[in-house]
């Protein structure tokens, strides 16, 4: 978990007024799998419901609490439960004069709420609220090239698709 | 700095067989400020030698130093003192059944020296030594879109182009 967030905070999305955010805690572990599941480039990379074990999932979610510098928040609405998750990591570094960035990984929210503006005020938060609380000078992250309604939600909030994301898979 | 790695290590470039690769140490500070900033892409951002005071680096050179998560890898030739230098985070999550990744930042290699395989083997041995001991199951990075050159190396490397990279600047 990252200490520093001030969390929980409201969601601050219109259409949901009463939606907060706040750090992931283990009872969130299975609403959190069923987010990073359900979702088509997931299953296309064979990372579907089924593809792990629920306790690699556990093992994932008890390293990031252990990490001061990774947390996974989620976004939750009452009646609905958690709605949406992402995993925010804090690194420090000399490029740009020493500066710190905000990394966002495995952002997500739920299918039927999609378009509602839940991901818009989560990313709001992190560039708003969480990047300048934790003194980080950029926010990145990297989205699939198939993903191209994302890209243009990342780019509506300030975001700029200025380089290509590389992935290598290491061998078993 | 990242304590698991095994280093130092040999960089294992044909070209420089008594090359070395080690954690960076403050006495390295100004050799990785050079290479960092003796670059058209940082200079076209207006990060160039001038832009930062020495202090500022040096902050994000301890702030690296004092993470158990991040290390600043260098390679080190006899005669030429540092002539590379690379950022590793190792990031926990709950994605890809709570699969860890390896994060690589800020590869430079001197101006003079590049295309002699020194930039490879320093790749090469964070996907085949550096991802195993440190237990990532992927290992991820973001270049330029005008890098063109470093895409295809990343490519021949064995990475696959597969996202798109957003950045974010979080006003002062």
């Amino acid at each position: 978990m990252l200490p520093a967030l001030e969390l929980p905070a409201p969601l601050g999305a219109p259409a949901a007024p009463d939606g907060v955010l706040r750090q992931a805690v283990a009872v969130d572990v299975d609403a959190v799998i069923a987010l990073l599941t359900d979702d088509a480039v997931a299953v296309s990379r064979g990372h579907g419901a089924d593809a792990f074990a629920r306790d690699d999932y556990l093992r994932g979610f008890e390293a990031v609490a252990a990490d001061p510098s990774n947390a996974i928040v989620v976004a939750e609405l009452p009646g609905h439960g958690v709605v949406g998750t992402m995993q925010l990591t804090l690194i420090p570094g000399m490029s740009r004069g020493g500066a710190s960035r905000l990394l966002v990984e495995a952002v997500r929210v739920r299918a039927d709420l999609r378009s509602g503006g839940i991901g818009a005020a989560m990313m709001r938060w992190v560039t708003d609220a969480a990047a300048p609380t934790l003194g980080a000078a950029l926010v990145q992250l990297t989205s699939d090239a198939v993903r191209t309604d994302a890209h243009r939600f990342y780019e509506r909030l300030g975001f700029e698709g200025s380089h290509l994301g590389f992935k290598y898979r290491v061998p078993r």
